[in-house]
């Protein structure tokens, strides 16, 4: 089974942003062990678009189009996909009963041109869009259409979270269901390990024996600053493969030990919060260059505020005496980017949100404030907890943006660690300038 | 003059890597005036680049290659180019030299399979590359070759920096060489305004008498929770472009009131910023259901110690007391989520940072904690300032992620629209529950 992707946007063309949707489309058929062969890109231009939909479904059997359904002009895709093979459009009456409900929901008025999302070209399967207003359409072609084999168009929104959603829930079951009735197809299956704290180069030299076979495969994903693991097996039943899978998971477990932190592809602040409520522990943060992002991380999960109490954002030092504590000629004598502020910092927002364990970050993400002492990249961890305190400095030379996420993701590591009982590590692979612990008060 | 770009890689069509480089030849060639028509990506199998350099080179007048530049056994967009028209490969004892040096420098031993980096199509003109191993070549094809006019294929690697290098130093130089020779051909310019509030509906229906002429055309752009507006025009000199795109700005500008907010693509951070840092004013922030993303956003900007001094992230109601000071008898009275709450942490915010304006947020983001009085989606935003404070109440029915991330613009939007005093409203397309205002102390 061959596929091919079509994203449709002149803004995809201008560069003006990232086409994200073509990776993540590409992945998901990896998933499903559908071949991706081409990716194509056209602006909001018919002749352009009806070209690409014809040799796409020359020589495709599945062709999975994003972009093109919002309520503007320029949005053509179901009007140009309509004409190049001939249906004509019809009105999907309970299209338009969830558009206008959509709109009634949120309060607002529903736009005329709202109304054209909910015609479709004739012996088209509507596929629903719940968290947009343009459902999506599957559209299967006969060799009268394509010129060669059958094929099959899905057209999805190009909003990513709604494509993400349309393409799991209504298209990944209409494909695997079109490949059960081909022949010969394998069963694949694969699991998602997520790991932090050792780099992707290292990880490939230290586990490239696990793969050794011939019937899996182990794939790297970065997604800065994690690292996942992605190991797949081929079988002839579903049960073999997953076993198949099973075991490598079993030796990557071994191999990577307390860096391997998620065995279901969930982020570290989902692991952190869980057993931060299995233990019935609470957390504080105390920040100064993450600016926010460690608790808007913590936050992002549902449910937090049942094991997070809150932090301080101490961007200035008057804000880290006032609000943390922390001694004014502490902060004179060692300068606020240092280990003794650190966890002070640590130590103040543990004691004023009465938690039990609370991380802190203070350091220079730049591009400016560095110095020959203090570079730029410079950067102070501490956490507090009922175990004691513990502190270690690095120099991350990253930019503003990476630096930032790197040392939240070492906090939230080192949350984790705490609570599991592991040794407090930062990234093997960076400078650490040193640190100490603590014993508990 | 049309453009199509077609980078090369299994790994791009797997989804493992994101492929910027098509966003930023894309963009690269729009400052050139060069319209980009098509993007395409192909793995490393020789027939589907074959077929993809052919119809590339028949419908366009240049074509940007990326990728399969390297040493390796897959990398062979060279190979392939040469076969595909028929040209057969040459060695270029100069790049052979250029690549026994590079290795030399960096004192690494020359590899056999390097020396195939120095082989290329007859005819070809070499690209150097001078922080990479890898040369690219442009060869410019003729009817005979294309089947249909003129065009040039200019291959680089697909290692981004030396991407951009290549692009910038060997080959928009040689396209602006191609376009003076050409006659007819368009002058493109275009610019993006930013606004916040209105949807991208209303903003199509309000604006499209703007861009009745057939040489200009006005785009929109949607990047939750903002939308963002591209006038463009054509006409046959590079001046009568710029002047078109400008009065179509003002025409815009004045339409668009207080709800655009920036003329340069800026995000409402650093518009918030460099308002702040003119007039000489701090902000600081308290935060309930946004939990940390308001502070985070403002400093992701290089500079925002400068105005800003800090937040508190008060998830629960003790630090809403002991670090807000919000009496405990108004959280019972009110609950946490109200008018009166709001009000009394963007207050309490700024009296113990000292700002001058501070902003709040409290609500219910859900996807739990709703109830029938206090549905999820509900907030209460404020903000206090010299001037005075003022708190408005919302229903945002979205999910958790796109709550927070509407509440904080809200947030940042006021602040814009207090200091340069314009009238604090809400998103106009969605429900208001009611607030008030109150003179300064």
């Amino acid at each position: 089974m061959k596929a091919e992707i079509l994203t449709i946007g002149d803004e995809l063309l201008r560069g003006e942003i990232v086409d994200s949707n073509k990776s993540f489309l590409g992945e998901r058929l990896l998933d499903y062990d559908v071949e991706c062969r081409f990716q194509t890109s056209v602006g909001d231009v018919p002749a352009d678009m009806i070209d690409a939909f014809r040799r796409a479904v020359s020589r495709s059997d599945v062709v999975l189009v994003s972009g093109g359904l919002g309520p503007t002009r320029d949005d053509l895709t179901i009007e140009v996909l309509a004409e190049t093979f001939g249906r004509e459009l019809v009105l999907d009456e309970a299209s338009l009963e969830v558009i206008r409900e959509f709109f009634q929901r949120v309060g607002r008025e529903m736009a005329e041109n709202n109304a054209k999302q909910a015609w479709f070209p004739r012996d088209a399967e509507v596929l629903a869009n719940p968290i947009g207003t343009a459902p999506g359409c599957a559209l299967a072609l006969g060799p009268e259409d394509t010129g060669a084999g059958e094929s099959i168009v899905f057209c999805m929104p190009g909003v990513p979270r709604e494509l993400y959603r349309m393409m799991d829930e209504q298209v990944l079951p209409r494909i695997a269901r079109r490949r059960a009735g081909a022949s010969g197809s394998l069963f694949v299956r694969a699991a998602v390990l997520r790991t932090f704290g050792v780099g992707e180069s290292s990880l490939d030299a230290d586990l490239k024996d696990v793969a050794r076979d011939e019937d899996v495969e182990l794939g790297f994903r970065t997604s800065f600053p994690d690292n996942a693991l992605r190991p797949l097996a081929r079988a002839t039943t579903a049960d073999a493969a997953e076993a198949r899978v099973a075991e490598m998971v079993v030796a990557l477990r071994e191999r990577l030990g307390p860096v391997l932190y998620s065995e279901t592809d969930e982020t570290l602040e989902v692991v952190v919060g869980r057993l931060l409520a299995e233990q019935g522990r609470t957390l504080a943060c105390a920040e100064s260059c993450t600016g926010g992002l460690l608790a808007e991380k913590l936050t992002r999960v549902p449910g937090s505020s049942g094991y997070f109490l809150g932090g301080v954002v101490a961007y200035s030092n008057e804000a880290k005496q006032s609000l943390l504590g922390v001694p004014a000629e502490m902060l004179e004598t060692h300068g606020a980017v240092s280990n003794e502020v650190a966890l002070a910092m640590a130590e103040g927002a543990r004691d004023r949100f009465g938690a039990d364990h609370a991380v802190s970050t203070t350091g220079i993400s730049g591009p400016d404030g560095g110095s020959d002492e203090k570079p730029v990249g410079l950067v102070s961890i501490a956490i507090a907890g009922p175990e004691g305190s513990h502190v270690d400095q690095f120099v991350f030379p990253l930019d503003r943006e990476r630096h930032r996420q790197l040392v939240v993701q070492v906090g939230l590591d080192w949350v984790r660690r705490s609570l599991l009982g592991h040794e407090l590590v930062g990234p093997s692979l960076l400078r650490q300038r040193g640190g100490g612990s603590a014993p508990g008060r």
